[in-house]
C-alpha cells in the first residue's frame, strides 16, 4: 500500500506537533512538504523532521505532485479560503478547527466540500478521538447510561497563559467561539441533538481587558436541546490547576464522568500540602494521543475510500451554535435557534 | 448550667432522628417532650427515648412548662402557623425547612419573629453545618479562592426512592422548592451575594408522573448573581448511584468542590466492577452529623443570647428565590429578580 | 432504664476527648466522677463538664459509690495495676490500650478479669469502632472477598509531631508496642488467625534520637499467619502528608481498601498544587466517633450483661505479638511464634 | 539521517505489539524483518506490516544484511543464546525480560556483551519507561521525596488470566522470576541500592496447581537494602480488578505513588455500583506507552553512539535477585545476600 504524503501547513505550536506526529507516529502516512511564512521557523522543523520540500507560499505546497493531501494548521481567518484551493488543487484536506470565522465563510466551505465528493474532508474536533472520550461515546450509544438528562462540559485554560489569551482577545472571537466550540461539538455529539435555547452570561472577573472584546474571561451558558437534554457549558481563561476539559453525561441509568480530575499522569505525590495529583499544563499535554488519532482517522479515510465522520456541516453548524452562544452573552439575553 | 429542655413535633424519619440527637448527641439539652398524632408512633418513639411527656396536639405540647424550645418537623404547611404559636407561647423555635409553603407565610414568619426578639429562631439549612461545608466555606471567605466565578450545586435523590418522590409529588413544590432550596441557600452563603435573573429548563426524562404537577423528574436553573457570579444549579430524583450533593465553587485563585463523590465511608471497593466507593443511600446517611450540629448550634444560641447566623429572612428569600425558579422553568423563559 | 455512672482516670489529649464524649456523646452513661493528680486540669475539665466528683487519687474515685464503671486513660504503666483495684472494687473496666507494658503484667490482667466474671472489661482497640473498619470488616466475613491472601495496614504519625515522639521514645515501647499493636490487632480480627513467623526490619531514617532505644521512626514486618495469610505491617513517625492509618485486604475473589487517603473531610482544592485532598491531622480527628462508639459499646455490654468482642485475651496476645516483633527487630532477625 | 533497520523474531502477543510499534510508532527506525516458527503467523503479520523479509530460523535472520538490530521477543530459554548469536553477527541487541533462565546464563550473556562493546545491548524493562514511573523517578532523584523509608510494589496478573499462567507455570520460573523482576528492578532504580537480605512467603490461595513447581499463586517478599531501605514486594496472580502494577515510595519528605489504581483510562462511572473507574485488562493495555519508549530509546542510543542506563549487568543482578526471593520463598526462610 502507498503511503499517504502529507503536506503540513502552518508551525505554530499545534502546526509543529501536527507535523512531527505525521513525521512519526502515523500508519501509512508520510509527512512531504511543510509550508511556513517563516522560513527559519521551516527550515529548522523540515531539518529536524527530514522533509526537504519546503514552502513559504501556500499555492506552491498546493501544487506540488508529491502532496496527496494537506493538514492546516496556518491562521484561522485563511481556513475557508485554504480549504477551497487545496480542495480544487485535488488534495485531501484535514482543517484544524475553526471552520471559519463566520457562518457566511463555513457555508462557503460547505460548497467548497460538496464540489469534490471524491475527496476527503475533515475537522480537527480531536476530543472526538481522544480514547477516553470514545470510550464514554461508546457507552452512552448503548444506552449504558439511559435517556440522557443532563450534559456538563467545561474547558478552562490555565491562568498562567493569560497574557497570551489577551494578547489572542481581538482574534480570538471569544470564549464561545475559540473554546467553547470543542464542548459544542461534543454536546450534539453525545445528545444526537441541536440546541433549541441558549442563556448565556459571565464577565470579567479577574482580567477587566477582555470587555473591550464584549467577551469575559469566564463565561457559561445553559442550553435545551430539541431531544430536552440539558446542556450546561462552561469556558475560563483563569483555571488555578491547570489545562480542565471535563464532561459529565447525566442519564436516567448511569453518569458518566470524563477527566474530572485533570490529572497528568498516574502519580500522586503524598506530601504536606495533602494527597494531590498533579494537572495537565496544556491542550498538547492532554490530548496528545487524540492528535494523532484524528489524523490518523483522515489517512485512513482517505485509504479506504470512506468520509470521516466529522462532516464540513458540523463545523457549519457548531460556529452558527457558538455564534448564537455569543450573541445570547453579548445581549444578556435568552436566544432560540 | 442548666440544659435547654426541648419538645421536638413530628416524628417521621426525619423528626425521629432529630429526637434522637436531642436526646443521645446533643449538649447542654435535653429531650422532655414528643409530638405526634399517631400515638403508636408516639409511644414507641417516647419509650425508646425515654420521654415522659407525650403529646397528640401540638397546642398541649407548647403549653407545657418543661419545655423550652420546640423543633418543628411536622408538616410544611403547619410551618409558619406553628412558629408563630410556639414563639406567642414564649418558646425557642427551630424549624426545618421549608419556613412556609408561600412566601406570604413566610412573610408572617418573619413578623412572628420580630414581635419575639428575646427568642431564638432558626430555620434548618443544615448543609451550613456539614463539616465539609463549613470547611469549604471558611476558606471562601478568607479569600482562599480568589473570586466567586461560578457556583454549581447538584441535589439528586437516588432512583430507588423514585415511588416516594412520586406519592410526594402533589405537596412537594416542586424540585426547586423541594430539593434545591438547599443549593440556593448554599449560593447564598457562599457568595454573599443574591439572584438578578434566572433561566431554568429541565422535564420528566423517567417518569412522566412528575409532569401533572408542572414539575420534572431532573431539572437546572442557570442565575446571574447581583456579584456577576454564575450560579448553576441542578436538582434530580433519578440519580443511579445514591444520594448526592455536590458543589463546586470556582474562583479566580482556586476552585473548592465538596462531595464530588458521594462516598458512603472511606473503603474503596476493588473487584470485577472496578476500583469504586460505594454511596451515601440517603440525607439521613450524607447529613447525619450536619443534623446534630445545626440543633446544637440553635441550644448554643439560647444559652449564650445570641441569633443563629440563618434568619427567618433567609427562609423567605430562598423560597421566593425557590418561586422565581419555579416559574421561570413552568414558562420556559429568563425571569428577573 | 438507669444511665451508667462513669469515672474517668486521666485528662491528657485522649482522657479528655473521651470524658467528652462521656459527657455529651453517649447514650445511657453520663460522666459522674473525673481523676487526675493535676488539679488545676482537672477542675477545669470538670466545671466545663459539669462534673462534681473530682479526685487526684485513683483509690478513692474507685470507692466512690456513685461511679458504676472506670475509663483507663492513665499511663500505659499504671493499666493493669489499676485494671486490678477498679475490679475489685465492683466496677466495670474500659482500659486504653496498651493492657500492660509487658506480657507478664498482660496475664495478670487476665487473672483479675477472670476473678470478676460478672463485670464487663474492655480494651480500647479503637479501629475495630470505625465505620469504615467495620463496614470492611462485615464485608470480609460475609466472604465478599473470599479468602484473605494479603493483610497489609500502615500507622504513621505526622512528621510535625516528631518532638514529641521523640520526648515519649524511652516510654513508648517502640513502634511496634505503641503504634502496630493497633495494625496486629486488625489483622487478627480481620483474619481470624494467629501468626507463626515474623521478619521485622526498619531504622533511624530521619531521627537518630530512637536509636538509643533500639528503635527506628519507621519499621516494618512480614509475617505469615497460621491460615497463611501474609501480612505486612508498616509504622512511622515522619508522615510528610498526615495521620495516615491505611489497611488494605487482598482476598482471592475481591479487594478492599481502608482509608488509602487519609483524607480530612469531603473537600478537594484545585490549586496551583494541583488536585489534592488535605488529611487528617492526628488519631483525634481521624478515629473521633470510633472513640466515642466503643465507650459505647462497652456501655451498652453494662447495660446488656454481656461480653465485649475486644477481650482480655486479645490485650495479651496482641502485646505478645508486637514484642515479638519488636524482638526480630531488634535481633535482625526471623523468629517464629 | 538512515532509519535504523530491526529485525524482530517472535510473534507472540508481545512480539506482535513490538512489530507494530517498530512498523507505525518509531522515530528512525524501520522494521525490516520478521522471524517465527509458525509461518501462517508470520505471513498474516508481514503482510500487514509490510514487511518482505520474512525468515523461520532465526540464524538466517542475523545474516540479513539489510538487519541492523534486533529485537528478541522469543522464548526465554533462547535469549542468551540469540544474543550472543546476533552480537557475533554485528546487530545491535534488545532482548525482553529475562535476560536468561538461570544466572549461569546472564553471566554468559554478560561475555557476549563485552565482547562487542561497540553494540549496543539492552533488555526490556519497559516500566523505567512509562511516564508515570519515570515521573516519579525524577522527583525522587530530585530529592524530592527525601531520603527513601519504604519502596512497596505490586504485579497483580487478572484472576481471568488464570487458565494461561497455569500452563505456563512449569516454565515461568515462578512468580519472583517471571513477575516480581520488575519490580526488583524498580527497586533497583529507586533507591540507586542492591538488597541484603530477604524474607519471602505466599502459597497457592486460590490454585493449587501452582505447588507442583514449589510456587505460589500469591507471594510477598520483604527485603532490607543496603542503604537500608526497606523493600517490600508482592505478586499474584489472581486479582480480581484487573492488571495491577502499582508502586510506593514513601521518603522522608514525601510519598509517591505510582497508580494505585489501575485505571484504564479518564472515564468514571457512576451506576448502582457506586462511583467506579474501569481498569486496565493486562501489560499491553497498561504499558502501551512504555513499550514504544523503550525500544524508541534502543534506536535512539544506536544512532547517538550510547548505552542504554538498563545495561546487562542489571539483567543479571535481577535475575539473581529474584532467584534468591525463590530460594526464600522455597524453603520459607530468611536468606542474606
Amino acid at each position: 500500500m502507498n503511503k499517504i504524503r502529507i503536506g503540513s501547513i502552518g508551525l505554530g505550536r499545534l502546526g509543529l506537533q501536527h507535523a512531527e506526529n505525521i513525521a512519526f507516529r502515523m500508519r501509512n502516512a508520510e509527512l512531504t512538504a511543510l509550508c511556513d511564512v517563516d522560513t527559519a521557523k521551516l527550515d529548522q522543523a523540515a531539518d529536524r523532521l527530514g522533509v526537504k520540500r519546503r514552502f513559504t507560499a501556500f499555492e506552491e505546497l498546493i501544487s506540488c505532485k508529491e502532496v496527496d493531501a494537506v493538514v492546516l494548521v496556518s491562521p484561522s481567518a485563511l481556513h475557508t479560503k485554504q480549504i477551497a484551493q487545496a480542495l480544487d488543487a485535488g488534495k485531501h484536506v484535514f482543517s484544524e478547527k475553526p471552520l471559519g470565522v463566520t457562518v457566511g465563510e463555513c457555508k462557503a466551505a460547505e460548497k467548497a466540500v460538496e464540489a469534490h465528493p471524491d475527496l476527503v474532508f475533515m475537522l480537527g474536533f480531536m476530543r472526538r478521538f481522544d480514547e477516553s472520550y470514545q470510550y464514554a461515546h461508546t457507552k452512552v450509544r448503548a444506552g449504558e447510561i439511559g435517556k440522557p438528562v443532563l450534559f456538563r462540559s467545561y474547558s478552562q485554560d490555565p491562568e498562567k497563559y493569560i497574557a497570551g489569551s489577551i494578547a489572542f482577545a481581538p482574534h480570538s472571537g471569544g470564549q464561545f467561539l475559540d473554546m467553547a466550540v470543542h464542548d459544542i461539538d461534543l454536546a450534539r455529539w453525545f445528545t444526537g441533538s441541536e440546541p433549541e435555547t441558549v442563556y448565556a452570561i459571565g464577565g470579567c472577573y479577574a482580567h477587566p481587558e477582555f470587555a473591550a472584546y464584549k467577551d469575559g474571561d469566564n463565561v457559561s451558558c445553559l442550553m435545551r436541546f430539541r431531544n430536552n437534554t440539558m446542556v450546561f457549558l462552561f469556558a475560563g481563561r483563569t483555571a488555578p490547576h491547570g489545562y480542565n476539559v471535563e464532561t459529565e453525561i447525566i442519564g436516567t441509568k448511569g453518569i458518566l464522568r470524563i477527566a474530572s480530575v485533570p490529572q497528568k499522569n498516574l502519580v500522586e505525590v503524598l506530601d504536606e500540602q495533602g494527597v494531590r495529583k498533579e494537572c495537565s499544563v496544556n491542550f498538547l499535554e492532554r490530548f496528545d494521543t487524540a492528535y494523532v488519532n484524528e489524523v490518523q482517522e483522515f489517512v485512513n479515510c482517505i485509504i479506504d475510500g470512506r468520509k470521516p465522520e466529522v462532516s464540513v456541516y458540523d463545523g457549519t453548524r457548531v460556529s452558527e451554535i457558538a455564534y448564537t452562544c455569543k450573541a445570547a452573552f453579548e445581549q444578556e439575553t435568552l436566544l432560540h435557534f
